[in-house]
């Protein structure tokens, strides 16, 4: 098996969607908004634009939010004082600022609390006595943040290679790469992208991934950007790829996967599972042990649905007759049957998983 | 089960893309390039503006194209003249413009094979001696094939009807529908529509169908305008609605049908047999039997591939990076597994598919 420091070697991410500028404290943010069709990059000096650029979906992916909120802790010293209590006060606002970002982003309250936690310690502790010292080691903890979501990805990325031979096609779904995680890696992408990187002859097949297109927006110039050999397909052909033997493996991210095995991902994932079980390939869902969730009953988590303009424009241009009923959930529930495995950054979890899940998610 | 008598009495078709003037002998031509976006009729009152109709998909649809080209040749005759040889020549000459308008539409040039090999008959059987004879006989035969076509919808859609219940919600695929066929019924909408006819509560799920959007263009708007409720989804969604059991039932048409039961139809079908299969929902394919290929192995039929472009963009916008790489197949095959019938004007056709196929076809 690669190791984590032969992975480290070997892969450097060419789009990185955060850079932490370490002289000048602003994180530079490329605006996913606008990918494709425009390469737009905005500075962000404190923790409001921070903030405004979670909102408006400028940085997305929940470890993405994640990184970019612990960042946003940091610009909250930019502002010139010397008083170390004021400095505390100005990271419990930005706190307060960055979680109203987006209320429903786990990641996005885990990340800004254990800044603020660390800063109290530093403070409470005496280990940061001067506003400077207490920034230094608040920019460390954000890099730490950035730095365990990396290693989590590469993991991911090494146990997953295992799954891959060369000259492997892997059919995935929606955008589960280094754009959604911040890092320039990804997880359902993790495994190719480390395969490129150590010479192994892997490319992916991306479905557009109706209606917000994060396949062929993302995931499809994500991977051109990185030089792994992508092919677009509409959500229609799906099936046929996978019946004509176009494709090796499935393998997709996950938004929460539950204690028995169940795997919440982006609308259209169930639909790869169900066809590659009945097909004999194999699907990996690939996410990080934070995406367990041991409570849960599949009937009890509810599948957010979004606004039906969605589905009846495609970028601002209608498709459909106005005023046409509309259903457009955004995840659908693969059931374990289908899941041939969980690959995470504590390892690989094979069937069956009522047993198996919750023996990783406590080690 | 219900009578022919019955269904043309109790199903009124309020959305008819090809209206003949009997008067005036034009074809009025509803512009399928701009549905659902613009209502606009082209006239075409001469051969050569039916064959640019055809040519510019104003007019889609292996039946629709058929009789459009039936009434084509009649309008071969509108130009002025007594001479009856004349007149033979004329029919001969639009049956090559009209069939080179798409080679490969074999409607099309059944159509005016049928249309010529008739007025060659009448004249040299002396039962057409004028050329208003003529043209009076070869209107007959267009309307022949017309009535022919949409009595066979009917009887579709009356063997179909047998498979609903009240209450039931049937998901398609692309458009099946009044507007391929010409008629305002259609084939995999036949049974719904005729059961809302006679009082039957049904309803659809509509998938969009990438690229050409056939599903959100034309299907919801069909069955809009004939008052047969109707829910728009993505492709994405097609998995999650058959898991939540939203639909009782699969009603798919048809591009061909092997003797095994195999059937090749729009691309995203093969999806929607396997998932419907794995859940216990019915999956039926409703074609004419002029559908039936017993000829052709599954190896044999090339499945068609279109332009990247279609992928790359929606309605001319972009939607993917300049250059990506696509896979654009027309059709999937659907293998004969995972088909529950095959419902034709001739009857029902259960597996196993091998034996009872022929049966139908040799009726």
């Amino acid at each position: 098996m690669v190791t984590l420091e032969e992975a480290k070697r070997a892969f450097i991410p060419k789009l990185r969607p955060l850079r932490w500028d370490r002289e000048r404290h602003v994180l530079t943010i490329l605006d996913q908004t606008l990918l494709p069709f425009e390469v737009y990059w905005v500075e962000a000096k404190d923790p409001s634009q921070i903030a405004e650029a979670i909102k408006s979906m400028r940085v997305r992916g929940a470890p993405a939010i994640g990184i970019a909120a612990a960042y946003g802790m940091v610009t909250a010293l930019n502002s010139p004082t010397n008083d170390i209590k004021e400095s505390l006060n100005a990271l419990a606002k930005a706190k307060l600022q960055l979680d109203a970002a987006r209320p429903t982003a786990v990641n996005l309250s885990w990340a800004t609390s254990r800044m603020l936690s660390k800063a109290n310690r530093l403070v409470h502790e005496g280990e940061a006595k001067k506003v400077d010292e207490l920034k230094e080691l608040l920019e460390e903890e954000a890099n730490r943040v950035y730095e365990e979501e990396l290693e989590a990805e590469l993991k991911i990325g090494i146990y997953g290679f295992e799954k891959l031979n060369d000259g492997d096609v892997v059919l995935t779904q929606c955008n589960a790469g280094g754009l959604a995680t911040g890092t320039g890696l990804g997880t359902a992408l993790a495994p190719v992208k480390l395969a490129r990187a150590l010479g192994v002859n892997v490319s992916v097949v991306a479905p557009e991934t109706r209606p917000w297109l994060q396949g062929s927006r993302l995931t499809a110039y994500e991977l051109m950007t990185d030089g792994v050999p992508v092919t677009l397909i509409s959500d229609t052909a799906v099936g046929l790829v996978l019946y004509k033997k176009m494709v090796n493996s499935v393998m997709v991210g996950a938004d929460r996967i539950l204690a028995d095995g169940h795997v919440f991902n982006k609308v259209g994932t169930f639909k790869e599972a169900v066809i590659a079980h009945e097909l004999g390939v194999p699907f990996y869902a690939l996410a990080p042990t934070s995406t367990l969730d041991l409570r849960s009953s599949v009937e009890e988590v509810k599948i957010e649905e979004r606004s039906p303009d969605e589905v009846r424009t495609v970028r601002g241009v209608p498709v459909a007759p106005e005023g046409v009923k509309v259903y457009n959930p955004v995840f659908d529930v693969t059931p374990p049957k289908y899941v041939t495995a969980i690959i995470t950054e504590a390892g690989i979890i094979y069937p069956p998983f009522e047993k198996n899940v919750r023996k990783i998610a406590n080690m």
